[in-house]
């Protein structure tokens, strides 16, 4: 167990709270508080922890040691109301005067900083009345033993409250706050990156029951595909590199190789210089791709299943995180269709004239017009998600399956949550005459894609793929407002660190 | 259904096998064979494709389709067998004249070229004696029809037999084929990685069981953390960045930050000029991060415990994937006791002095000295995995915590499989002042790492981690002797493609 002296096995150090005091010789409760010497392993205490979410009435009159951080405190008179905080969970503490605590006790547990973090030994009791603003509202603590553990500084880059009061209307987006750390200590913050790690989980759990292999594929690549627009620039010893735009040509070649069914889960780079709300530099990308049998639908369905099955379990295992999110960021729950509807582009394209939009057969939807052609939806067919199929193949890159009937468009898609995109793909072309042709027609020097079409001399197989935006979809699923509030460590033109 | 007369919807071009022929007007077999057009989404034809690994005595005298390529073909007289392979399994089909087949059509499937793929109906008959060489040894497949999907070019770069055939002991170990296709087509390939696939299966499945939580980390970066050795620099719009060599920084971030718990899975860069077998410069990285109450132990328990789950969960998963290597690359079962055995660094010297190795209680252990090490463990214990705790302060990286007993010793380990090291970590200094105190004993510009030195002070708990690199596990699991064979796509010094 640390010694409560400040003085244990540990290098010797000044560890006393700026404002706090250690106990003082003719203290009666000396032995019961102070700085604990930074834990170093000297020990193995058989202590057990319990979890402050497990702190219900049930437990009470039982004595129990907690870790928490000091969330807020609070000293009246004789006494000190702490709140003590483990991840989404907290706790009201009291340390009074009395048999356990001393008039020093209480002053030296007012006077521990902010969001250090502190061992207490108290008992547990029920509360008279529900405590407001504590996640364990039915009982609080009667400290008898506190120590700090480790020592926050006394003056914190911000306050954790002021970071998640409710989003108010019209305001802009916070910004992120250079000491990230406290960005994603928030309550809000934990719920949206646990749900994200859901996202993962759902996605590889239901490919792999689908017979998918999960592959690895290099990031540093020799050269830049699709004619090296928007590519970061390696030294690479002597020579330089590229970073992976995308993983397509290794799930290609997986494909080639007989795989069959490949995903994977990786960094993306694109060095674009775009500011928006849905940009960044480094994202991480969900990459399936899949041979077929006869039709490149049997993959669009499998993609569109994949996502279902990961709407059901979010909905299924993190109610918690969901409205821990909404509290900040009030949102309407997520629509879905099983099977998930398809629309042909001429539809979308219709139904956008249809709302007084002028656009031509063969152009590219607007942002604007994606999010507006998501509220028409919405209201006509009640999702949140829909495939749009059948791209103009003026728009797609030159790798795409053309469309076999009308020559105007290509076997490709893209899928929509809340009117944003967040999966683009299509068949690929398997064939090396017509890749070679596709690429001439767009203008690609043959020479810097010739590995790429040479894969395809040994006899490939028919098929299609896509690739998902991970933060896109966190964001999209809860309703947030910029892809920088779903990835962590995020990546722009004008933000390298932390 | 693909159109037999090479006709389709699809471009116009032609699809003639090189050697082969089509249909004559006067052959009375001349819809039962061809070169079907491109499959560009056609039709959605309901014909069922049957997986060759299911053809069995049980469909004796069903009439079957089947999709596979030609792995072998032999021509004799009236008949032409042919060995149709899919993933792993492969079976004998016979094109014989007759009812169903015409000379012409014969002759068209001798000339189709290896490694082509075909649609077959054929009807699955007993065999009359055990097919050697074949995955289902008791039934082949009497063709009916056979059409071209996917023709492969007549010359291939090598051939698939040849790669598989058993390691010759002291042969050097084969390089890896430009045409990487090929190398990952391999039956052996194949299993090496779906294994590898279930490797990481296994570590997030154990992880997230144990309540830890998946975080995507930035890789590149604004700092080189450690002093900037070894790393590689990427130009990042108008200034310039690097690639992250660990993701240490960003899960002991997460820590601070209350995750308790996190994990990761992703590339690792390190521009290190090693021509070894077994560094690259571009790996995976499963990393785990932890806080712990008293002990560092409490982490190297769960990561221990986490291998174990991943020996056992391959074990039982795949074991026709171990057998598939085990056929070239022929490897002792792995074996590991439970708990893991855990030995001090004092206890590896030991054993090393009395086996005849001359080295100081500070010495690092060289590359043939852990060899070695790893084989007397063998010897004493039976297990080839085990920790290596306790290693000499002077050769672990600033942020180690020193020994709280022996301030020459630190609070970090190594783990190995068969001798070699998988896994390196330690109880990270979670208090500023130590941390610090270390860098400066370095010889760190404080500068390069305040950011990183600032993480802890708002409150730290005390936490362990490691890294584990992907490849090695994979390698050393199933006894191969180069990390480039369990990298579909390696990256060393002199090798950046495809």
């Amino acid at each position: 167990m640390p010694s409560a002296a400040g003085r244990g096995q540990g290098p010797e150090r000044d560890r006393r709270p700026e404002s706090g005091e250690q106990p003082a010789a003719d203290d009666y409760a000396k032995e019961r508080y102070g700085v604990s010497s930074m834990i170093q392993s000297q020990e193995k205490p058989d202590r057990v922890l319990v979890r402050i979410k497990d702190l219900t009435e049930e437990k009470a009159d039982e004595v129990v040691w907690v870790r928490g951080r000091i969330h807020t405190s609070r000293a009246k008179g004789k006494q000190c109301f702490l709140v003590l905080r483990q991840q989404q969970f907290n706790i009201q503490a009291l340390v009074a005067v009395g048999q356990h605590a001393s008039k020093q006790m209480v002053k030296f547990a007012a006077n521990i900083n902010k969001e250090s973090i502190v061992d207490v030994e108290g008992v547990v009791r029920k509360a008279h009345q529900k405590i407001g603003g504590c996640t364990q509202q039915d009982v609080e603590l009667h400290v008898q033993k506190i120590y700090v553990i480790s020592l926050a500084e006394p003056r914190l880059p911000l306050q954790l409250d002021d970071a998640v009061r409710p989003e108010v209307e019209g305001e802009e987006v916070k910004t992120l706050h250079p000491q990230i750390c406290f960005n994603i200590s928030t309550s809000t913050s934990q719920a949206v990156f646990c749900l994200q790690s859901g996202i993962c989980q759902l996605f590889r759990e239901t490919l792999i029951r689908k017979g998918f292999v999960e592959i690895q594929t290099p990031k540093i690549i020799s050269a830049a595909s699709e004619g090296g627009a928007n590519v970061f620039t390696v030294s690479y010893f002597k020579s330089s590199a590229y970073l992976a735009q995308s993983p397509q040509l290794y799930k290609q070649m997986c494909i080639c190789a007989d795989f069959e069914k490949v995903f994977c889960v990786g960094p993306v780079f694109r060095a674009e210089d775009s500011n928006t709300h849905r940009h960044l530099t480094e994202f991480v990308g969900l990459d399936i791709e899949m041979a077929f049998n006869y039709h490149y639908h049997e993959v669009v369905d499998e993609i569109a299943d994949t996502m279902v099955q990961i709407f059901k379990g979010l909905q299924e295992r993190f109610q918690t995180e969901i409205q821990t999110v909404n509290k900040q960021f009030p949102c309407e729950p997520f629509k879905f269709l099983e099977p998930t509807l398809r629309l042909e582009y001429r539809e979308g394209v219709a139904m956008l004239r249809e709302a007084g939009v002028e656009m031509g057969d063969e152009d590219d939807l607007s942002t604007p017009n994606e999010k507006l052609l998501g509220r028409l939806v919405k209201e006509k067919y009640d999702t949140d998600f829909y495939i749009l199929d059948k791209y103009p193949l003026a728009v797609r890159p030159f790798y795409t399956m053309p469309d076999p009937v009308n020559p105007k468009n290509s076997n490709s898609y893209d899928m929509f949550m809340r009117g944003e995109e967040i999966l683009s793909g299509a068949q690929r072309i398997h064939d090396p005459q017509l890749l070679t042709e596709r690429a001439q027609h767009h203008g690609i020097d043959l020479e810097k894609i010739k590995a790429y079409i040479d894969s395809f001399r040994f006899g490939a197989p028919p098929h299609a793929g896509g690739g998902i935006g991970l933060e896109r979809v966190t964001m999209l699923y809860l309703g947030l407002h910029n892809v920088r509030q779903t990835s962590m460590f995020p990546r722009d033109p004008k933000r390298l660190t932390p």
